[in-house]
């Protein structure tokens, strides 16, 4: 999984019917590529600022309550930032 | 998902079966990795010039009325670029 | 997808069985890391120096007539190189 | 699959379902890009500062007892760093 | 597919159950980063410094005889490295 930052959200109208009722959020990954954001839709109810945790793929799909078109789900809120010693 | 812009298409006259009958588009990225243009297929009539969410590998098959072996699909038109403040 | 041009093939006389049969194509990239070199197994005809359309990962299988080890498979020759202005 | 260290830990309370009992590792990939730390999930009770073996993507299904929207599964902890001479 | 030289060997004493049996080979990769070693099963006794062709991901489940959580398999040697014209 990722640990990623909520920078934002998209709308989108026109969208595929598998896509409809789900809340659409940008994602900023916290490690690697910091400008390689990603959409990914929301399970639980997370707000722009917060740090959580993606799963991507077809694992993801285990977060839903139906399979849906989505590559990318939050499946959780963290509490703090990790620390990282090396 | 990713967010990216139609900016061509493709044609394929010899192509196999299960590819038949969709509209191919490619695809530039709007973050990360600009010039890894990719290609998807659509299932909503997006045109050149629109930003659209792509749905990437084994779960965008949920886009598609019957199974085919595209490994990206234009899911939603965004109606207008995420407002990003860092 | 990707788009990607044929460079050369590669011959393997001791594989596992499910490899049996197919023709194992070198790609590179047109767009992205053009040195990521790649292999696809072909279903279509494709030959050395087409510029061709290859499916990733799990929807592959959906080109193929019975399942199979390849996670990228050629589904397509494509006419022309598409015109990407931007 | 990966080979990694893990480096720390994430703590999530507020997380879906399907996330309930999993420890939550984060992982510093030892080859490429080394600041690309990801978070896996734990079947065999690593610990910090232990090289482990990371299952990513749908295949990594098969190390859990249920299924889960995990991308990443730590399969084994390695008896020691593998010698690479080129 | 990704064509890879065998440079290594990981051995793992504490691994989850599904992992028994399987013969794990740091692979590599010959093309794009190659400094991004990575780890495969082995189904067909390669040796170290042989060139061989790596499956990734889901499809690689069908180079074995029963599921099990790897997602990269070696799947055939490849007799010699591609002759790579531009």
């Amino acid at each position: 999984m990722i640990l990623g930052k909520v920078i934002s959200k998209v709308v989108s109208t026109r969208k595929c019917e598998g896509l409809q009722g789900y809340k659409l959020l940008v994602i900023q990954p916290c490690y690697g590529d910091k400008e390689a954001y990603f959409v990914a839709a929301d399970e639980i109810g997370a707000g722009e600022g917060e740090l959580v945790l993606v799963s991507m793929g077809a694992p993801a799909q285990y977060a839903l309550k139906r399979n849906a078109p989505v590559d990318a789900v939050v499946i959780g809120i963290i509490d703090r930032e990790p620390t990282i010693e090396q």
